[in-house]
């Protein structure tokens, strides 16, 4: 995180999470520790992303209407307070379809298909030419996104880089078609922790892998996942001396444990032998029971309370609907379309 | 038009225009005198299609917005009322916007290129791969205008058959999503008119083309327009027999002169020799001057009057924005999204 910028003025921060799963322990790490640290910083929105869950789920919706109020309980769990964020849904902002309406019309096809990021989707998820429009096209709905609530920092890894150049590029072709300063770039804001492995090493984290460890997990969800972790397959006697690196208990220690010290003396021990990973397995397990169980309970509680979560999500999206058709509208006042 | 149905009970008819030009004669047989007879029978709306003009006039939106009021004014002037049919705006109704956004995840990019329409007019338009995302995907917005005023019956010609073909596809996959019917196919209302030459009998009708006579044409643009039709080019002398087939002149007075029995006389005389093009030219002027004084006229208040013509669009765009909010809601529904 750049804090010089901090020190400076407060940003305008668009965030936000496709809602197609409940968060888990990389989201934590990756997005959710560091917004809570910037709600008392800057303007956040956070965007609950039903929309662009659809553009590949469209078949199965389910898995995105069920999970948008898991997803802000996530949010309110680990500490997003509703009166410093804003929380609100996507598919509640009319404006961002209008405006991805327009930007649609200044992207061609053949630069939506040289963006990296939605590429290797593309290959992920094994679409070849069956590429929904809406998933194909989901980067000018971002940039509608991002625009739309006149964000200048947006909160990325460095494999979204490529959307934020696609926004910047509409930004740059509405200011030349406008003749004026109309919409601002943005900058990303990139997050100084690295990637959460998940528990098996191998794929990228997921609920249906069951790699995960969700926000939500029961104390036995989070005891099996961390017994089930990938360490390093040469240390078979506890008294062999073992490989830290890419050991996963060893990166989640690293990641969640509040004692570096006393991390760095189990890494010592673990490479010279002598500690088996069932030890540095309970280590694990205790610190992440210990962290995961006031988030569990919080969660569990606003869950039941539902009404209080749409009234959250019912707030921020009005507050949303102004902001996001203030832009709208200037950005129709450059195609001549504010007749009425 | 397939009288038959009339008979029945009333359908929902959507019809409308690219606002990206004034009308000319070319729309009037294709569909506005059409439209003038339907709105009697039957529940019509015509939109002003202002954001799909947009889809390959982004960078000259003037070309679109200088037309809105201009298109209006030519529905009023030939006998739209819009006390029979709702005249609304495009822009006006984000219901529409929303609505794609959901179509575009039901419809792959491999789709849309293989929609013959779409695959001419990217030739026609010469826009190989620098086709605008909001071109290719532009038959999902129209599925989206067709369902979202629940159309039963569309007027078009028979080449834009492969739009209602796309529109209804997507109608089956929402249903089969739904596992109900919650939009209905449409039907394709087709004209019985044939397709106005250019005046040039070259090309497609267009005013930058300068081989169309639009609606508002002056009295002087209505005589060279005439005075420079194609004619029988081998028909040199008066006395040498003439060809009527494809004889601009002719189609012209076989479209809009009111004597058939005349024409008829007129064109054996033309045919056998000794009849000049100038004196067919004069017959023809005289009927289009007749037919289009007073239009142009009625236009020309109209457009004096720019407050009224607003306000048939505001009025036509709130009673179109409640319709096609509750389709929303029905698709909507189908994706449980309406949490609040």
């Amino acid at each position: 995180m750049n804090t010089k910028q901090n020190a400076e003025k407060p940003e305008i921060i668009l965030t936000g999470d496709r809602a197609t799963g409940p968060l888990h322990l990389g989201h934590y790490v990756g997005s959710l520790k560091q917004r809570v640290t910037l709600q008392s910083i800057h303007e956040q929105t956070i965007l609950v992303a039903d929309m662009q869950g659809l553009t590949d789920n469209a078949h199965n919706p389910k898995k995105v209407s069920s999970n948008i109020l898991n997803i802000v309980a996530d949010y309110l769990a680990v500490g997003i307070d509703p009166s410093k964020t804003t929380i609100c849904l996507q598919s509640q902002l009319p404006a961002l379809a209008e405006l991805t309406m327009y930007y649609n019309n200044l992207v061609t096809i053949s630069r939506l298909e040289r963006n990296p990021t939605v590429k290797s989707e593309i290959q992920n998820k094994g679409f070849e030419r069956s590429i929904p429009a809406g998933f194909l096209t989901y980067p000018i709905s971002q940039a509608a996104d991002i625009t739309g609530f006149k964000a200048s920092l947006v909160p990325v890894g460095d494999d979204q880089l490529p959307m934020l150049e696609q926004t910047n590029e509409i930004v740059r072709k509405v200011n030349s078609l406008a003749g004026r300063t109309v919409l601002s770039e943005c900058r990303p804001l990139l997050s100084n922790a690295s990637r959460l492995p998940s528990t098996d090493g191998k794929n990228k984290m997921s609920k249906s892998m069951g790699n995960a460890i969700n926000l939500g997990a029961t104390e036995k969800e989070i005891s099996v996942a961390v017994k089930s972790m990938y360490t390093d397959p040469n240390h078979l006697m506890v008294e062999d001396p073992g490989k830290v690196e890419g050991n996963i208990v060893f990166t989640y220690l690293d990641a969640f444990h509040p004692d570096e010290a006393y991390i760095n003396q189990l890494k010592e021990h673990y490479r010279r032998g002598g500690l088996g990973d069932g030890t540095t397995k309970k280590i694990l397990e205790e610190c992440l029971q210990d962290m995961l169980r006031p988030i569990r309970e919080r969660r569990g509680e606003f869950l039941n309370d539902k009404a209080q979560l749409v009234d959250i999500l019912v707030k921020g999206s009005q507050i949303s609907r102004e902001k996001t058709a203030e832009v709208l509208f200037n950005v129709k006042d450059i195609f001549g379309l504010n007749i009425f």
